[in-house]
């Protein structure tokens, strides 16, 4: 007689190595969902459509690209479960009516979900804020070791999801250098001043960026529907002794406003200006408030191309308190106490959230030397997407 | 003696050429702001901090990039208008405390204030949702007229705009060539999948797109933060005599749920649904409702890639209602009576609003012959800008 083969997991409906947890102790079928209790003491309901329309086998989800391949009406209406059991493997398998059908589904996947490891932001570090004295320099990294491991590749991204900024260092300076790094993340994003950009003084500027002048703190792009979420510059000339690179972290200036005057903050957050982008060729608009929170208050976005801010997109009796708002936050924003302040190095690339911090530079003397930035954007997806993939190969929270 | 020099309007801070309208009648100063009535009676007030960090001079916006000079904050505080009047030239001219300046505004760029043509939707057309029996086909526009004339480019775009999609025929056929449609209207944007992308039965599929089988409707992209707004498909060859293009306006499958039935209407845009795209190398995920709305109500954007649909995002209460209501959405979506349906012919390129319409195919005979489409995406913001330079150098409402 053949040996009876070793029962084995089901596939999860994503790419998740899910490694062995605590044991499914108890399983009751209601109406529209199966309950389940772990050994630990850990219990979710899965609703019922949920847990079929999310069986990977041919014809529901399939199994190479995990795309679903059923739409959710093809299913049976008063769909229920009428008996459950963990089989041999440790899966929970289900009986349905009305159609008989029998669903198997990995243990690891239904406890990522009662842990809500589904989440967008699972696993993902708070945002730490700070001033001069508690950021006196970038978080720096070594930038070949970036180039080349996963490890340090997360430690490096780790420290831009918490400080909104991170640098890399000993990188070469030849052209398409930081497009390299933005790889190592994910696709650029191009907009309508190039897919890469040069930063230099020059001698037919279109933008003030293209000059030796200062530039206060800003985020790029704010006439845009949505601001880039990831800045990259990297220096591949610098023999200048000025123009400083200045970085501010947006978020605590928000607080700081927050703490001494909660009604200007509100105008920070609860009032629109259209932000306007003017070029014979284009014209980009968009009104949004400077300051964004999520339902809880917590900060998650400053948008603040202040050369861009155009008109009050509120109540005309409103707009001297927002007029009192936006001074405020330009004066508290160009204080050095809150300034992030640094000289590039050829082979330096800073990467920065541009939803959050307040980029910027103090003025140089083009006749000392060259000063020479190559720059490009990613999205907030990008970011987010590279350290879930790194955290599911094993390079997350230690 | 020489003749008196005819006087000149100030430049506006914007790129639009101002036609002269009706005169400046009556200007009154207050403690901040500057009110102007027009001789037909419409009336509009300045807030005084915006009109001085709008002034067309160097050092506050810059003449040549009309970007802002000057930062809020370097302005005076308790900054007031002292006198004002209409000069020569028709300009409003304001002299200010403490600083005794004298600002200069453009009469047409405070009309164009007063009248709202600054807001971002600002003569855009309203959508007009659509069925089969409205829609039989897409509306059609002569493709080497678009890419040639800036009338026929304006007629494409505002069909789109209001219906969500609008075809272009007699187009080449080689490569590229959407690419070249897609820069009569600004940036491509790049995604996992690419720069352009290639549409046609492979032997080695990693995405449904890639086989012959039929295609429910939906958006493309749900994941991200950001759907595409556009999307562009360019047929290269097909000699198939099936696998038709589907198109469904998503909002109108939304106006349906709102009159069957208004509480199952609101589970659909109040209640969020984590989307989900997993690859061996990514994890995009994205946590919003089906159907979203402005405040007034109005459908503003559809999100439903439901083969990417994942975890409902909501209390657990909620969550039997919400399976009803996108079992009722789907259901709707396949019904022929929303359809367009059509073959694409060999120079055809359809473009349409991906966070509108729901688009699809019908299953086709790989042996009958080939198919092959390629894509790409832009972004919404590239449409609304290259409609604005339109409208503003003349080709917009007649």
């Amino acid at each position: 007689m053949p040996d009876t083969p070793q029962p084995t997991l089901p596939l999860a409906p994503d790419f998740t190595p899910y490694r062995p947890g605590p044991a499914l102790a108890a399983i009751t079928c209601t109406a529209d969902m199966v309950s389940v209790i772990w050994e630990d003491g850990l219990s979710h309901a899965f609703n019922s459509y949920f847990l079929r329309e999310n069986e990977v086998q041919a014809g529901i989800v399939n199994p190479v690209t995990r795309e679903r391949d059923i739409e959710i009406d093809e299913l049976p209406e008063d769909l229920q479960p009428i008996s459950a059991e963990v089989d041999e493997a440790g899966a929970l398998t289900v009986t349905w009516a009305p159609d008989d059908h029998e669903s198997r589904h990995h243990p690891g996947w239904l406890r990522a979900i009662a842990e809500g490891r589904w989440r967008p932001n699972a696993g993902f570090p708070a945002p730490v804020t700070w001033d001069a004295d508690t950021m006196p320099e970038p978080p720096t990294f070594n930038g070949p070791a970036v180039m080349d491991s996963d490890a340090a590749l997360y430690d490096w991204l780790h420290a831009l999801a918490t400080f909104g900024l991170a640098r890399l260092e000993g990188l070469p300076t030849e052209n398409g250098t930081v497009e390299k790094v933005a790889r190592r993340i994910g696709t650029v994003r191009a907009s309508n001043f190039g897919f890469l950009f040069t930063v230099e003084s020059k001698s037919d500027p279109d933008s003030n960026a293209y000059t030796s002048a200062a530039l206060t703190g800003h985020t790029d792009l704010a006439s845009r529907e949505v601001q880039p979420g990831l800045q990259l510059l990297h220096c591949q000339e610098n023999s200048c002794s000025t123009g400083h690179s200045t970085m501010v972290d947006g978020f605590k200036i928000a607080e700081v406003i927050r703490d001494e005057d909660p009604e200007l903050f509100r105008a920070l957050t609860d009032l629109n200006w259209l932000f306007s982008n003017r070029h014979p060729d284009s014209d980009f608009r968009w009104s949004g408030p400077i300051v964004e929170t999520d339902p809880d208050g917590s900060l998650t976005e400053i948008r603040n191309t202040s050369f861009l801010r155009a008109n009050p997109d509120m109540p005309d009796s409103e707009v001297p308190r927002a007029y009192r708002a936006v001074r405020r936050y330009a004066a508290l924003a160009r204080q050095d106490r809150f300034t992030c302040a640094t000289l590039f190095r050829p082979g330096d690339c800073v990467i920065f959230n541009n939803r959050r911090m307040l980029h910027g530079r103090s003025a140089f003397d083009p006749s000392e030397g060259n000063r020479r930035l190559e720059g490009c954007y990613l999205e907030t997806d990008e970011l987010l997407s590279r350290l879930r993939v790194l955290t599911r190969s094993g390079h997350g929270p230690r």
